[in-house]
């Protein structure tokens, strides 16, 4: 396998687009990659287009990434469509990053594109969760209450288990508010204060709307090349994949409370990257609601169990700390366009890793980013996708 | 890349199925590749789920792949949802392919299914034609429609050029449900004779209802493993992929009659698995209307421009024929569950290499097969998946 390297990312910024079409959105992202790659599009030889809610909630169920690349000038290649719920994007990435390595090709386009804004919540919330097949439209569960009590999450419990508070919640979504207040194509760009967020209407306790991620619109894209094939000019501005995984499985499955697949699988994205997660500099994790990312910090290994408020309260993942976590301002403030999601995370990290995040820079210029995105849980009883994607330059 | 051998196949009879889901339907061809291959269900280290309509026509939109494995045993492992419209399962036997030939893992699994018949017809040609995006409804045709007067096919245009005759087009119909008299997997296992095509409805001038493939539900699978570690015991039952392709573009964008895209990726095919067409000796071609089987041959390079109904009517393509097409019955009478039918195809011509294909074997037991595969126009302006396999044995 090939050494492989993004070379460009784009995005369209995230929010409600009520007159954009998802062709409209993936056309900005494709050609802002293309444009910061400085390659020409024929040079493309394969795309995969992440993608996964446009057959319910706008009709497009067949062929989407042909559709969006009608007019971009890219065709005669293989296009691959792709899905895995809110880890559509990042398994885009890893299918061009294969064909790449594999030296089916040497560049290669990922996409990630979601339209989920139709002016009817109801309608987005029900695609989103939509299990036709197992549990039947998923125990009448959302996602915010999923996380709120089910038992694999289970905010609620862990404020018995942990101790932690309403406040601990809380200061996540300030956190990532702040950073997304930084960035010009986060969704939700307003600081708020503790106060704000607490007293903020009540989506499933203990999640105030603040602390879920919006409905988005959004699309981002990379170009990625073989590292060997690289002109000298395009070496300072790429950045290497160093792992670039993706495991599904069971999820809630087990009784064991010690059964924790993203701990699991974490340790191996670790291990295939020849880093440790102490090795961090900058990491975009999947905050989904916000307090979840305090989980996800002992999950990758960042701290203990029940350690995550101090990470936040001490500043360590706030820009300006040691180890800045979602400088873009995360799922719960950049937003959350399903499909988009995971390429945006890795858009942000590869702009870290050149020192081009503008206000949101962490600082100093990080050398190893991380991007973690999952999903799929409701949509489909228990199982679930992870993807892990680690960017050094 | 590694050398891939396909050993083990497995599907779900074709037919209308409306008391069985997709897991249903998918989780038959899964154990029967399964048991196919002789492996255990835990060293499958990568899977490709391939669909098309699940969305829109049972409403499972999201993380398909990971709904149907769920009790199958199968799990802890990269699962990748792919879609190409009526190439969705052939695209995913390419994913598996690309995984053991890059070496991510040595033993995939490769899943094509499609429920489509919900009871409601309307509701099933229009999630096949949906096209919500590039020019809305498809101009409101169906695609027996476009293959009997689009430019790009034009049947009807052909009876004019070449001489064509209906006699000619319900030849291929009585030719390929021969076939699907002797397949108890297929969807149309009746016999027909040149008359009754010829006297049955037409659904689209010049096409009656035998030329069509019908609604089916189905679901064909496969196990693909790296070639040198396979152990002795399967060699005689593996078949060597030579070429696995996948090529998207736009379809009927030119008027240039010579643009032949199809022409020109089966030359590069053919050049990758180092044979020329006149090196098959069974073929499964994308029959979606019987009469487009002659224009495939040409395409193909199995005949000159016009010169199909010769092959047909001389006997070469049917059963006992020098160079048998679509011994299963093909789409026209096998059956078009649309993500299932490029993984049908390869399964018959691993069956065929095999010489497992019982009444309806090629003789002699042919060594060179080829499955030809290909989806998305109408759902997409005028752009497509193509997609081709060359296997040997």
């Amino acid at each position: 396998m090939r050494d492989v390297s993004i070379i460009g990312v784009g995005v369209h910024p995230f929010g409600r687009h009520l007159t954009k079409s998802i062709l409209d959105l993936g056309r900005v992202a494709v050609l802002a990659a293309i444009a910061d790659a400085g390659v020409d599009p024929r040079s493309i030889g394969c795309a995969y287009v992440g993608n996964s809610l446009a057959g319910l909630l706008t009709g497009q169920e067949g062929i989407r990434g042909q559709v969006i690349l009608h007019d971009s000038g890219i065709y005669d290649i293989p296009v691959i469509n792709v899905e895995n719920a809110c880890a559509s994007g990042s398994t885009a990435v890893r299918g061009a990053y294969l064909e790449v390595a594999a030296g089916t090709c040497d560049v290669a386009l990922a996409l990630g594109v979601e339209k989920m804004f139709v002016g009817d919540t109801k309608r987005t919330l029900a695609a989103l969760a939509a299990d036709s097949e197992l549990t039947l439209s998923s125990s009448g569960m959302q996602f915010s209450a999923m996380y709120a009590i089910h038992p694999k999450y289970n905010l609620r419990g862990r404020m018995d288990e942990y101790g932690w508070t309403r406040e601990d919640f809380a200061a996540v979504a300030v956190k990532n508010h702040r950073h997304g207040s930084l960035n010009p194509s986060a969704h939700r760009r307003r600081e708020l204060t503790l106060e704000q967020v607490l007293a903020a209407p009540v989506v499933a306790e203990p999640l105030t709307a603040p602390m879920c991620s919006p409905i988005s619109d959004g699309a981002a894209a990379a170009i990625v090349c073989a590292t060997e094939v690289l002109p000298d000019a395009a070496r300072p501005g790429a950045v290497t994949i160093r792992a670039c995984e993706l495991r599904s499985g069971h999820f809630f499955t087990s009784d064991d409370r010690d059964y924790k697949p993203l701990a699991n699988f974490s340790s191996h994205v670790f291990e295939t990257a020849g880093l440790g997660p102490h090795d961090l500099e900058v990491a975009e994790v999947h905050d989904a609601m916000a307090p979840v990312e305090l989980l996800i910090y002992e999950q990758l290994g960042l701290c203990g169990p029940g350690e995550g408020p101090r990470l936040v309260a001490g500043g360590e993942t706030l820009l300006g700390g040691a180890r800045p976590v979602n400088p873009s301002g995360g799922l719960t403030a950049r937003g959350h366009p399903v499909g988009a999601t995971g390429l945006a995370q890795i858009a942000e990290i590869v702009w870290q890793l050149r020192g081009q995040a503008g206000a949101r820079q962490v600082d100093p210029q990080p050398r190893v980013g991380l991007a973690h995105n999952q999903g799929g849980m409701l949509a489909s009883g228990d199982s679930a996708a992870y993807m892990m994607t680690v960017l050094t330059r």
